[in-house]
């Protein structure tokens, strides 16, 4: 509950979590488990890295032999990666685990896992862990849940999104941890979603996937890909809408704009929390050629060093952010390119550029500030987030270990 | 003269240089220029950036024009960069200025810029400078031309190399400006080779791109890629060996190997100089399946930001490593990649991990180190060079232009 108000993952119908300390960790909980009390659709996507953690190669199986879930486990302070056979076997055994503690399937059960690379995980303890989540599993349980996947994020990530399917009113939660860099190797990104809505595995997945490439896709902290990331949805239907079907149903519009404003705000706060972090940078590409080179431009500026310093130090450096479109491999003409600053244009066309310093300063001064460049070159536009670079990302990361 | 010896751009017989103070900057010398007594086969390399500074436009139009010529007048402390046909005026200008003073040719003088981006050059003074820097030619001016370039290099960058071409000794001088973020926009690297060899301009042309990719396309200091960047290369052929014309003579390979070799020990002072940096780091990846995927997996080590902050705080943060090569997009199998700092193993195949945390910190502990990652997928291999990320680095960039 939040204000008095169903939130995150058990907000909509059908759905319960908990998050408990089973010992991967020395204090803080790390292990959540959520479920659903009927059979839901599953979809779920994960990192390209090509150093996959066991959890990852797991989920890809279970995703073959099942499209219908009832639950995920999660642990934090571990992440399982790098740990080869048996390690997997380790992965499955949580999900055996869970499916035991719950009564349900074994192909029903999907895990995740995210914390220190490179080593074993600590099975007596997860197992323990899962029996005592799979008993406290509360339908007010989100909190808790949302707490446990943590690791050096500053806050929880939770969020609820409500839409009308026809005369429906159907429910999405969420859950997300973010890259605090998860000792000792990387950041990584986990985020799940539930839902109470009607819609085949099929589609689930495709919305999930384009969902994704307009949310988690379109951030980054420091460019670093991790090898735990994933995202997973579970669709339960128990909001009672029509099921839906294709891309074509006129309600599955109104399901993929709640799903992806849910996701946006997942991803948002991932921002938010990037280690160092002491501002939100949001970068405006319009006027491209694609909304793919929108795209690439806007990831070119938002992975910048010399951009994050910069907004860091509240300089006004447009050249930094036009020299990583220069970059970043698209066609286009630099003398055509404005910039700009919050409201305050920085950058005109032909190179004019007359801006007062305070007004640049009074926009950069601020902890959320938007960048926005038009190249314009046709049409089209994409937003990435993105935040500074600063002296303590460098503190956190260089001795993570020790 | 080094320890009596002729060194940088004046070593090879026939050149002179001069550097001096015409007032771009305050106080420190920023206008260089160096001179072939003959005419000399040029070549050059430019910046991959869509925003190119005016001087690569310039030199590209004068490279259409001829292959052969006498100087090259170099500015620091401004870019003269995104200044649109303006500064394109003042380039050109540049060369005819430089022309005019020398007594040579328009067509046979290139120009180059690095400094802040955005600003139109202050073109009475760099006039004189040019007046002035031409009286004062001189066949030891190589010290004062490679301070002349310097921006916020902390150390100028020369060297030189000798080889035998036949029973004619050869020698090539450089000098070289790195990567101190140029206020207020980017690193601008600049690197420039003379020497006495006679070979063929197409023949030039061909050894210098092989000789940069092999030296300063494999350094990063953060990833980013400036609007100026350049080398530029002279053979004036005083040397007197039988001119190279093909890349089948049989001493072409001598003075291609005498190129790369000055060109990577250009590279390497560049890196040394990184901003900020307090570690040179040596990236070998071997057993690749091709030299293309070792420097794909090796720059994307270089480049990620995790593994700079770990060897920055001397961690042997090994999985960090690991995961840039994941998301590097080569082909590999994880379980197969081994992995030494130094001459320490620190991961052995099938996620081997053994090795002493004193051992490791003791490589970690060095000024120069070397991550060596064998895939164990082939025969090629790749080296890259990089430095750490530190504090320092935040602290330079954040504030480029207050």
């Amino acid at each position: 509950m939040k204000n008095g108000q169903p939130y995150g993952v058990t907000a909509p119908a059908g759905f319960q979590a908990a998050g408990v300390h089973c010992g991967v960790k020395k204090v803080k909980k790390d292990l959540a488990l959520f479920y659903s009390t009927v059979p839901a659709a599953g979809a779920a996507v994960f990192t390209t890295s090509k150093v996959q953690a066991a959890p990852v190669i797991a989920d890809k199986l279970q995703l073959k032999q099942s499209s219908l879930f009832r639950a995920v486990v999660v642990n934090s302070g571990n992440a399982n990666a790098c740990t080869g056979e048996r390690g997997l076997n380790d992965a499955l055994a949580m999900v055996r685990d869970t499916a035991r503690a719950l009564k349900v399937a074994e192909c029903e059960v999907m895990v995740s896992s995210t914390g220190v690379i490179g080593k074993y995980l600590p099975m007596e303890k997860i197992s323990a862990g899962i029996d005592e989540a799979a008993q406290m599993l509360d339908a007010e349980g989100h909190a808790s849940a949302a707490e446990a996947i943590m690791t050096t994020d500053t806050f929880s990530k939770e969020d609820v999104v409500h839409a009308t399917i026809g005369d429906v009113r159907i429910t999405l939660g969420g859950m997300a941890k973010g890259s605090g860099m998860i000792a000792p190797n990387m950041a990584t990104m986990l985020a799940f979603v539930t839902t109470d809505a009607n819609i085949s595995p099929w589609l689930l997945q495709h919305a999930l996937r384009k969902a994704t490439d307009h949310s988690f896709n379109r951030i980054s902290i420091d460019g670093d890909t991790s090898t735990n990331d994933m995202v997973i949805v579970l669709a339960n239907g128990l909001a009672g809408n029509t099921r839906l079907i294709s891309e074509t149903d006129s309600c599955y519009k109104t399901f993929y704009e709640a799903l992806e404003s849910l996701c946006v705000k997942l991803a948002k706060m991932i921002v938010l929390d990037g280690e160092g972090a002491t501002k939100f940078i949001e970068i405006l590409v319009t006027g491209a050629a694609s909304e793919q080179a929108a795209l690439q431009a806007a990831r070119s500026i938002a992975n910048s060093s010399l951009v994050k310093t910069a907004v860091h130090g509240e300089d006004a450096n447009w050249g930094r952010i036009l020299a990583a479109v220069g970059y970043s491999g698209i066609e286009f003409n630099p003398e055509e390119v404005e910039i700009s600053f919050g409201d305050v244009p920085i950058l005109r066309r032909e190179y004019n550029i007359s801006f007062s310093e305070q007004e640049a300063k009074r926009v950069l001064s601020q902890k959320e500030i938007t960048i926005t460049v038009d190249l314009h070159q046709g049409t089209d536009s994409a937003t990435f987030w993105t935040c500074d670079l600063s002296k303590e990302y460098v503190a956190i990361n260089a001795n993570y270990r020790t």
